[in-house]
């Protein structure tokens, strides 16, 4: 963090702030992870003050006892991980538009957030990981490169390749939310998103941002879901800056 | 629906009625659909008679517009499908303890439902199919392997072929659940089962019944949770009819 950056901090410790990931240019915002806070404020309706972030600057997140971002900053409160963010929102600001709808749907989200973690998540990285490193700050390279090369077990650009022929995979991964989104207009129900649909759209908004390589076949249910999710919030995702 | 079976059911008419997958022996009943219905009757606490029906007498399904098990008959009403039959329960018994929390909540559980379809119980089948047919009552047999050998395109052999072998990516699938429930008691949270937990049951109360081969390690945290699923409702599911 930027020395001008925490003496604003201490001035307005009311307002809160989202460390979020950024590309070599500091609008570029395309963290999975970050755009589920993100959307999380925007439903609460509450302003935010986002910092731009790079892999190497662990120092700047050190007041938070770990090294990833989202971190979110509300007045003295200092919340690190996305769940942990979206929780802590819901709990501090239950007078606000409810992300969850309920302590059992909560519960019930935990899955689908586990399973775009553990399964989608690894499915789309499979497809542009390669396009992340080019969007990334010249001083993450080395340190992206190692650590995604040391989790896939080869180089980022053989685990891009054949990404054409793969798509099929994965777009059969996505069924399971494909037939949820067939019966209602959202993943939260039809009266509108809920945290679910946020998790969701952060998976697609990552590639967006940093890819032109496009998941979606535009007759997929959920295109149109996406479409919708892009519209929220006088298009907070539509606007968000891409690699292109 | 033999005769005399009609006639109870005109003479009680408010009795709730589930028509089940059963075996061979009547008294096995293994269908994961079922068995959703038939915990959801039991979180209701509702007294429910089943009826044991084999996938070669449709004409007994013939009231309902369909040929497929689970089939609610509550009174005059007729619903076909487990999650439209959990989803009736839910809203017609609505003084009863929730299944599922809410209405965002019912739709976040539309996810889980999707997923354990398409997902999750294709992969059980692969490794339980050959023992399903053996548990068949003998005029269900050949329509049996017939659909199901289409259905997967080979010997219904060839299908369960190396199960132990295959053994740890049907563990792997199931991680984003083992993720959810290393942090809750039950996929409803921790004060309860839910619907989720249904869904989930079902799909391991069907091998279990036919099969002895074991899905699960005792020390995977999907173990316990199985357990607690067993002794739910007095033992519901511990004493349900097993091949062995």
């Amino acid at each position: 963090m930027l020395a001008s950056e925490r003496k604003k901090t201490r001035y307005c410790n009311m307002a809160i702030v989202l460390y979020e990931l950024a590309g070599a240019d500091p609008g570029l915002r395309f963290s999975p992870y970050c755009w589920r806070s993100r959307m999380a404020l925007a439903h609460k309706d509450l302003t935010v003050r986002t910092i731009p972030w790079r892999f190497s600057e662990k120092q700047a997140l050190a007041f938070s006892g770990q090294g990833r971002v989202p971190v979110l900053k509300d007045g003295n409160k200092t919340v690190v991980d996305s769940w942990a963010i979206a929780s802590y929102l819901e709990e501090r600001y239950d007078d606000r538009p409810s992300l969850f709808g309920g302590e059992m749907s909560h519960a019930h989200v935990r899955f689908m957030n586990a399973w775009t973690d553990t399964v989608l998540n690894p499915g789309i990285a499979r497809m542009v990981v390669r396009d992340v490193l080019d969007a990334l700050d010249s001083k993450d390279k080395a340190y992206f490169r190692k650590s995604r090369e040391e989790r896939f077990g080869m180089k980022l650009e053989q685990v891009q390749a054949g990404r054409e022929e793969r798509l099929p995979e994965l777009r059969k991964m996505l069924e399971p939310v494909r037939i949820a989104l067939g019966e209602q207009d959202w993943l939260g129900g039809d009266d509108g998103p809920s945290y679910a649909d946020y998790i969701l759209f952060g998976s697609f908004q990552w590639p967006r941002c940093i890819s032109k390589f496009e998941l979606l076949a535009k007759d997929d249910v959920l295109w149109g879901w996406r479409e919708r999710m892009l519209d929220l919030f006088g298009g907070l995702g539509r606007s968000a800056k891409t690699v292109y």
